[in-house]
């Protein structure tokens, strides 16, 4: 069975506000093996949510609408429901005396217009409300089956799990939707592509998507089995395949961040680090410390953007400065390794470029960028030109970095 | 004219990503006076994207589908636009030597799937990316406008700003909206609410709305006016009546952010700037630095996270980190003072505290941090308890930390 979600409300067509309801509900929905494959946000607009409402109740299996239960005139989802389905309404008075004596209980008259909220449909089920006044409502008909949820995410959440989850589950074949998502690194979304298509091609389930973002791939993994057992067992099959494909571009199999991975290496063999860097600015330092625990690792690190700075608190010689400019692999070593000296650390990374938009020229491009890392035995040095805005270039030196200190600890362990 | 946004990706139909583009899309329209009456998430099913965006095409004026232009085979939003309304595509040979002649560049071969993003409808408008590979596409028929836009923010967002604002603008009658952004720190919401509402509840044209982020809070005015000079000066009556109020809470009205504002007052009046960060980690330095030309005023920053760190990097006395503890206000003056004095700059900053969610007690819980601007004559010190997650207590200590320097450089000024 699949599941469409549709949620109501005019606040939700502004730039100020989003749905997020919808993120939980897809959750619970592929616990227990039920796809979502469409959702909508609908203004209160009647003729608009009607044909909403009516289009998905033709496409979908599962109907799943939020908000709109409220007791005002623009809370229309009952009666765009009961046009759409050809349902009427009518007043359950165990709700109307329900919805009084909560009002009594606050000392508080029950408003006539929250009357409203007590309008069912002709043999739905009503969803009791724990935690505010509007039910929910679950229509069953010809195999398919409407959901009309309230919008609060506090009421909505334990009355999908209460009432609707056990509900669905019975009504399901048994089934279950894994995911597993492998982070890479240090390729392009195309090359990734052409690397692992001819495996993942050959499998429909899971299912395989790459997604792109600035400086990572991520390969998702989607398996539909009978059970859990099975779900996780179609995912052992194909995602060790894949990961062995792409190697070490692989940074994590669990979500973990490429901050988090080398946060955890380090910790495990036991080592500290510094960074010094110029371009990004404190970056690659925030990034790090932003894991919970890093300084148990991350001693110390200096942001040096002048010269005068690069020379008098890393030590970065005079003559290295001049000699290669203070965008140059020499002086990205000279960094590493003068830091790593200064914290006294297992290692030292070290990040000079030119993240623009001014400061480029022929010769040294904006996006030019030298990284280093130091260890007790040497220093590697990477030249990357990346493409982009400041913030662009930016990022991307930082996760190189990053990538380059994991790749270390990598070698150091084995 | 009313549009309707369709954001296409099976990952957005997960519970871990959702589309933000949408917000920015409908801020954007919203500025021009078009209202967004549909928000759908489909998926890369071809039958139900193309039905989708069938069905958007025949209710809505502006129809703008969002990612699926990438390279790889579940990419289908050209195949599904083209099946919707009937087009055929075809390469355009000019797309498709910029795709080559960009993989040079970076020393790479061109994927032959690649080629996919060259793939355009007969008579429709080519928007270049000026960020990425995939270029936009824009159809025009019938009065009604159907724009495809890459995924990435990075790359929307200019694409819409300069090549379909400007378009659209000239379809649509004659009338302004003109909007104006107050930018706050200091207050909460409420506050800020009940400090103006008696003005702004005077005036239904600009409409006046208070939106709260983290450390911020913002007000938006929206004015229509026939043209741009009568919406203009509906602004020019209201927001100067809320500015006085708000006084020196206000940062901006120009849209700057904070650190924005900080380095153009450091700038003008000739200062210069350092930087210690313990818990912090850097932040405070990224943000200003994330600024074009921050190396006029930044001259370099420290992330002092171990104690050892902070005596020998930054100076601290044995005497006051064992009397004071790492997080107090001697430490954060000490760490603000030593800064300024190794980088010979006019203010110095010091942020020491407890991010969490490890290392509080009872006395100094998680949320404490002690912040310190050190100048010439003197150092001022601030101790905030701020709620929250790790992000968010390092978060809005930074925006602390840059409305201290920012309110030291007023009080410099004056």
């Amino acid at each position: 069975m699949n599941a469409e979600i549709i949620a109501i409300g005019s606040e939700l067509l502004t730039p100020h506000r989003w749905d997020t309801n919808s993120l939980f509900l897809t959750a619970q929905l592929n616990q227990i093996g039920v796809d979502v494959v469409f959702k909508t946000v609908a203004g209160d607009d009647r003729s608009r949510l009607t044909e909403t409402i009516a289009l998905a109740w033709k496409r979908s299996d599962i109907v799943i609408t939020i908000g709109g239960l409220g007791p005002t005139e623009d809370d229309v989802t009952r009666e765009c429901v009961a046009a759409a389905l050809g349902k009427r309404l009518q007043r359950d008075d165990s709700i109307a005396k329900r919805l009084a004596s909560r009002f009594r209980s606050r000392g508080m008259m029950m408003p006539e217009i929250n009357l409203r909220q007590a309008m069912v449909f002709e043999g739905a089920i009503v969803l009791p409300n724990q935690k505010g006044t509007a039910p929910g409502l679950w229509i069953e008909e010809k195999g398919k089956i409407l959901i009309l949820l309230p919008g609060p995410p506090r009421e909505l959440h334990p009355m999908f799990q209460t009432d609707c989850i056990p509900r669905l589950e019975k009504l399901l074949p048994p089934s279950a939707i894994r995911t597993r998502v492998l982070r890479l690194t240090g390729l392009t979304e195309s090359a990734a592509d052409e690397m692992i298509a001819p495996v993942y091609t050959k499998y429909a389930n899971p299912v395989t998507t790459i997604l792109a973002s600035l400086g990572e791939i991520q390969v998702h993994l989607k398996s539909t089995g009978a059970d859990e057992a099975q779900a996780m067992a179609l995912l052992d099959e194909v995602s060790p395949q894949l990961e062995k494909i792409l190697r070490d571009y692989v940074f994590s199999n669990t979500g973990e961040s490429l901050e988090e991975v080398a946060g955890k290496a380090l910790r495990a063999n036991g080592g500290t680090m510094a960074t010094a860097e110029s371009c990004t600015g404190g970056l690659l330092a925030q990034r790090i410390t932003s894991v919970p625990g890093s300084s148990a690792y991350f001693l110390g690190g200096m942001v040096c953007y002048s010269n005068t700075i690069k020379k008098e608190w890393v030590g970065v010689a005079e003559k290295v400065l001049k000699d290669h400019g203070a965008v140059s692999a020499a002086v990205a070593s000279a960094l590493a390794e003068g830091v790593r000296r200064l914290a006294g650390s297992t290692f030292g990374v070290g990040i000079t470029g030119i993240a623009g938009p001014d400061g480029g020229s022929a010769e040294k491009p904006v996006g030019l960028v030298y990284l280093a890392v130091a260890e007790a035995h040497g220093t590697q040095v990477l030249e990357k030109r990346y493409l982009g805005d400041r913030d662009t270039i930016r990022w991307q030196a930082s996760q190189t970095a990053l990538d380059m200190l994991r790749r270390a600890l990598m070698r150091s362990v084995n």
